[in-house]
């Protein structure tokens, strides 16, 4: 059965697998000081034009929220977030179990606007009795968000401008981040992100690893001690090799983007195809997931042969549904599916 | 240059990576809803020959430890560990990040005695403020200890019924579980040890996996909503194939006991070949951990050539070192220190 | 200065200090086992006619809403609230820093209503991925709430029957209990509420108290070991008389109901001679606490004779403001703030 | 029956209660902002003569210690303590349950020696792998000891020494500061103890109050927001008064030190009464807690008349029993006690 149901139903990008067979005898420390964990961290500081960033290798995508979030704040602060946010709906309390409150806010298509940012805070401390509430710490923003939208650059920087303003690290879930600086409507770059905020995370789970999330200072200035505290959440690897030979092998020769390109071209066949055959968007998604209307005919005509998410039911009966591509989608998968639909 | 330093330093058993690669299209659920972990959990319980048993898959050892104990446990109890045991000193505080003690006994050997379990536990209940204090809600072993010691039957079985006395779970830690079932001074087996135990944990990534544990309880009853748990405490994968496929791999055709045999035999080797040229044993370690006293003119000699652990100082002028030995150690890199020893 | 700002701006009903002076020299253990605190609550189950009740006794509001739901939920889950709760708004994140997060609903005048409580519970359930979001484990109401506002009869047990078809405990938070259930709207009595919910708490603070919330778990049930956990949540008085002594006294001929009632006449008169005056009420409450337009005028001719708490500005250009009113409000004035008024 | 066995069993210190009378209908705000908080923490600076000092009441002991450790740590950081620190021993796990690990070390007497402390923390750096474990992150101590031993000046000194040279806050518990600094054995006084320290407690449950615990920052540099971070830990209280008029009225004319005296001299009295009468000591006690060995003779002759708390068994038949006196502690008492020994 074809499936386009996740980024994530695959293995491992075969240039990753075969790294780790061609380096799998070779005897390193443990803990991320082996040498490609060393080199990988090197590869993303260049890329970013970056000698001052602090990286470090994860595991996991909640892992790596809650530590990171954890390790930036004090026990009376909280992370603010769009209410749509990763943090404040699926990760199962995973940063409320570290001692911290995730402060919700309104948000639009996923994304959490500057001026309802600005709003929160400004109506925070005129609050005659805010130190009986929990402090905003940090702000954090997911992109592409949990939508699939992604913010623009202007954006961005109105969103970098309240968090200077109040002296609130910004921290970016890039869980998906190559989807969204890869696709046709993304504005700025992997280094014009860096520079717009104080932490952001490179997303490998669903952009081609079998694991594995990188962080990213890009000023520097980590939390003292913060491997220490990712060994006390759980989230240090004895063999870091397997975070690091995956980071070091998608960045080298640009695979991590060449593997997000791929994706967001094998979407933008499905977009091309669903409209030529006549199908309805039920939104314009610039990244690797497009959400299409289906009639129970097509439905009935796919059942057994295509798997896909079902998003939500159509008031007029149709059904919206998620086609997700990854690394690992070929056109020929797309020709098939083509040749499915009545 | 040769390293015996320690069992994590290479990659993965080659049928593992093998695995990985043959199935790594296959498109699969995620989240440990794939055949691979469903699988591999089928084959865990029919080696213990028990239906009954709850599996669960994560990733890291600390995580695993501090994710199951928090589990197990209510808020005003604590984990019963030897003083020396890893949650108690080596996990970076991760048991009392989840807000629970780990209330420590003497040890012998890296071995909790069941007298001084049974001891401590009369001895809390005999305190007239007891409940000022934080109840005993688990008992925590680990099976082979943090010194390479082994539990007797005999030991394990006392253990067993002072848990059953005062109604505690007994959870084994077995990062190393492999190395302690296939040393020759094991008296007893896989199956035995799972019933003598409620909750106890199967190391891979020390035993031939990239990463990975399983968790099993033997008898069932496993914490209602773990799976929430896990995901909250950051140990859930998306891809839960790399555990599965890792697993799978390990418990098909006993691979995981061959590749425990394998080291040990090499480190029976090692053993044999220091006595033979007239080294002394620091003590008369059963599993893959070797502890040797060398003097300054053999360390000279393999200065720069081959890399071991020094443990610790003897007052006689020599170290006590580690030669620690897996599934990659080979006859060749015995011999080849053998021939750089004076 | 006349002071109508708040409940809690005096020491104690006279009644109480008069006990802690004839009781100062008697020898009673420590830790709530003195003998007035033992009366205390034989006291409040007899004022329930609940043999079965269990009641502890806590210090304050914040301290005892984080601990007590922090022994009622497992891990996995968070307390559901209103989202102007008192508990997800102005305390802290008390809840959260135990690792708990606080589930919000929309609320209406700071009330959580059965049919937002079931949808939001309905929703949950509905999630597909519902197992990697925070279990609802508890609901937790405030009674009067956050915003002075009284539940029916029939709205609680609309709550209570939702709570019950889930399985949840209900929680109802009774900081100023007294005045919601001596306000001349309440159509419940204290009897009534306790049978409608599974734990409740009995304010003492801010009905004549110097401190103490009393815990009642009406059919018994309280978590195990909830002493150990009062006091890791360092929430146990070592002289738990302090406690004792009030809530002893407190129920004693019905002082608590007498207090509250009182606190509700002078409210009445507040209101009556504001109306009288020909001011208009911003919103018709039934408690304690009245909130009045006032416009520029009558303000300048309060300055610095009567302190009140500034609500809220209207857009009419007058101001919506507070009057408390508490055990120790008298007629008197009362007739002193009709005086100064234009 | 006369009562010796805690140093809390009866209610607070008369001038106390007289002060809660007499301020009773005073309108003050809430939450410490009263004029006899604000008067009782100028009192406690100008009894140190440091302006500088940040100073907080909160209402208990192990709420205190927890608060204030957790503020004062990182989440990779745990409090040093000997053994039997209090909070290693009997505060439920307060400490651990705020995420942070209690690390001990041995002590002697209930102290801790500086050369401990130092080996520790040398011990800790010198450990290869240091940073896979809990760092040290303060020092705790208690003044007088859970032994109710005293520290010398010098010992004080060297002990702060060591916090100096590795950057670690000295923490000092002072739950019977006042039994502690009125003891003819103890060569500093209360600002020199201020002095060598970086953050230290007076305690007020146990010397004459009703509850209530002042904190005291001798060089100013609290954590910042400290307010909200009791608020979170549930420590505030709404009517701050209670503690404000407390201190207020222990830190008027000397009266914290006069009632510690007082206790010192009638624990001086059951000493040489004792003595006279030919018992022997357990051990010399310097403060308000004396242990005597009494036999079955003495026990049988007290036995219904006479209450005091049993300590330990000795091997020679006899038993060690501890006679605790008060601000309370009345010279008739201790001749009734006289009169029944035979």
């Amino acid at each position: 059965m074809l499936s386009f149901t996740c980024d994530y139903n695959e293995g491992a990008h075969p240039a990753i697998l075969e790294r780790l067979l061609a380096t799998n005898l070779e005897q390193e420390p443990g803990y991320g000081f082996d040498r490609f964990s060393l080199s990988a961290k090197d590869r993303i500081r260049k890329a970013l034009g970056r000698e001052e960033a602090d990286v470090y290798l994860l595991t996991g995508g909640t892992q790596t929220n809650s530590t990171i979030i954890a390790a930036l704040l004090r026990e009376y602060e909280g992370a603010v977030a769009a209410a749509t946010g990763h943090i404040a709906v699926h990760e199962a309390g995973a940063v409320e179990y570290t001692g911290h409150k995730v402060l919700t806010i309104p948000q639009k298509q996923g994304k959490m606007e500057a001026s309802a940012l600005e709003s929160f805070l400004d109506g925070f401390y005129a609050e005659p009795a805010f130190d009986h509430m929990v402090f905003p710490g940090l702000v954090y923003i997911s992109f592409p968000t949990e939508y699939g939208t992604l913010y623009t650059r202007a954006e961005l920087e109105a969103l970098h401008a309240v968090c200077r303003k109040y002296n609130l690290p910004l921290y970016i879930d890039g869980a998906r981040l190559g989807y969204g600086l890869m696709s046709r409507s993304c504005d700025f770059t992997f280094q014009e992100l860096a520079a717009l905020c104080d932490v952001f995370t490179i997303g490998g789970t669903k952009v081609g690893a079998l694991c594995g999330e990188a962080v990213v200072f890009p000023h520097g200035g980590a939390p003292a001690h913060l491997f220490t505290s990712i060994k006390q959440h759980g989230a240090l690897l004895a063999k870091g090799r397997l975070l690091g030979v995956q980071f070091d092998t998608l960045f080298t020769d640009g695979l991590y983007f060449q593997i997000s390109r791929h994706a967001i071209d094998m979407a933008g066949q499905i977009k091309a195809m669903f409209l030529k055959k006549g199908y309805e968007l039920f939104l314009d998604s610039p990244t690797n997931q497009q959400f299409v209307l289906l009639d129970k005919e097509t439905m009935a005509a796919l059942e057994g042969k295509v798997a896909y998410e079902v998003w939500e039911q159509s008031p007029d009966g149709r059904t919206v549904v998620r086609f997700a591509t990854s690394w690992a989608t070929t056109p020929e998968q797309i020709a098939a599916l083509e040749a499915l639909l009545p």
